[in-house]
């Protein structure tokens, strides 16, 4: 299996429910260094995985849609707590929406699956990962 | 699948037995930068894979009870060498013995697999993941 | 000259006021990893620049003063952009006054300057150093 | 299952072929950060994935024979764009003829899988990892 | 003093001459992580050293003006060994020119030196730095 | 100012001597990954700040004589608390040496002062630095 990994970040605020969160439950932030890693069992004709051009633009489109807001205030997100673990997730959607939509260019039917991992500091991180259909 | 893994370090010393370790059969110590990562299918309704603060303690227990020591006097390693890939997996057993015992709070019976892996400097590390029961 | 460095970070929201900001403008929030480096041209008779522990005892308690915290709204930084430069200098400045109090311990009336860096990206950083007095 | 990896690195240019690549297309270069990781589900009495002086024995000589060259010219890529990925798989099967031959040591049959990581950047990477026969 | 710095990357083939540098006389590649520090005594009324979407922006500029090509075909590069060391002071002197074109935006004409780093690989780098005029 | 780094690392273990160390007065240990800047003012006729071969070779055979030992049994440290700051200082004045003698080549009486930073886990280093006589 060959992967491929491109990195952007994102810079947001956001609050969370709940008593498990301590602190947290204040509004703050987070810099999130986002890596999406793409999967598929051969490479392209050209001897890739996946355009890394179209890849890293769409993974700079997805990040903008969310830096520099206050994700306690985008509809997407009501009444959901918006832990990295969370964040990961979406990220991993919405570049499999981009993909299913052909912005990956040809060959991207060939991925078969993408781990998106959310660095929120120097010491912690979260992933989801999901095989594609 | 979703993930969220937490950092610590510890500072120990030990030596090897065995031909094959060279220099490294003498007294010496390492820095382990130690990455635990917990793994579940769902989050909880909180939205987290596991109570990161009581992850985070629990890993900080665990190496409190290696760090600044010496692993040859430690009597749980006797006629065991202490490797890297040795030392992770040990790592393992003791967060899972704590989660089996509740310590990581609610939900944590969601916990499917962890990896542990520890950093032994920049250009080496090891690591141990299984599931769990 | 001898250095000493610990780290530590904060998460925190803010925003900023200034067309030079552009998206900025709006409430996001940041994680800031914070290096800070005590220098003393001599070692103290045990053979360091600072008392580490209680060097990450002090570090660990302004971030705590600013952590989980939305800064637009701290009185202490009213009418203030807290960008990374800035809040480099806070994290100086609240250091200094914890070594004039001793907090840092015997010996460290010989530090001559300290360099407070803080890490808001993987492609971004700032600092702020000077001489103590 | 224990893994164990060793990292090494290699500064090579070439050019690609396909309108795909843009600019890559022109003759230019790279510094790959190569990470090996064997996975083996049992140590050796030793307590040892694999003699970690024979892998990076073995990785630092197939890395010298790619590094300080322009790969255009390395009639074992002709008519083949030696991407990152492309790249990974050399590095890994050229390990696999290694550890076939037996140059990683007694125990090294154990190995059931490797996967190699090279590194192009701070913003990107990728691997290929596959099962050892 | 304070300072902001600002990281990008470069992909570039090269050949040096001269037998101090052994294999590195043939043609290979690097990628250059590289990052640009800018030093000021005093921040601007918004809070900052320099407006780093403008310095980022001028980054990105002088990088493309090298990235993707062979440095030995540069007519700005004849006669010259594009060591990291000399490629550092390259970067800095352009980014000089820009500030002195006024690229940098109001307030930069209080930036006092810059740093220039370019990492080549996880085990070297070169720098450059400078008082500003 | 021009700046060359070479990176190594050692493993050792050792114990220190006095209340301020807590758990560290037991025998315990450390990896330190060891970063050694060279300066000059201007490059030689290659266009180097110091032959980076030589350089590298000269800090391995240094680390070389403190890796994978007992430094509490090291005859050059008896009485002496072999702190990271201490180790840092031991490494520049074994470098400032190896130089004195001509190991480091050609062109290495312009290095004006050397910098070494010894890295101790992820979040604590020291360094020491000075001119070169």
């Amino acid at each position: 299996m060959y992967s491929v990994c491109v990195r952007g970040h994102m810079m947001i605020a956001h609050s969370f429910r709940g008593e498990l969160f301590g602190p947290a439950q204040r509004l703050h932030g987070a810099t999130y260094v986002v890596d999406t890693e793409f999967r598929a069992p051969e490479l392209s004709l050209e001897g890739v995985v996946v355009d890394i051009g179209r890849a890293t633009q769409a993974l700079t489109a997805i990040l903008e849609g969310l830096n520099f807001s206050n994700l306690d205030d985008d509809p997407a997100f009501s009444n959901q707590n918006t832990t990295t673990e969370f964040l990961a997730r979406t990220v991993f959607e919405r570049m499999a929406e981009r993909r299913a939509r052909g912005e990956l260019g040809p060959g991207s039917e060939r991925l078969v699956s993408m781990r998106v991992t959310l660095h929120e500091s120097h010491v912690a991180w979260a992933a989801y990962e999901a095989f594609l259909t």
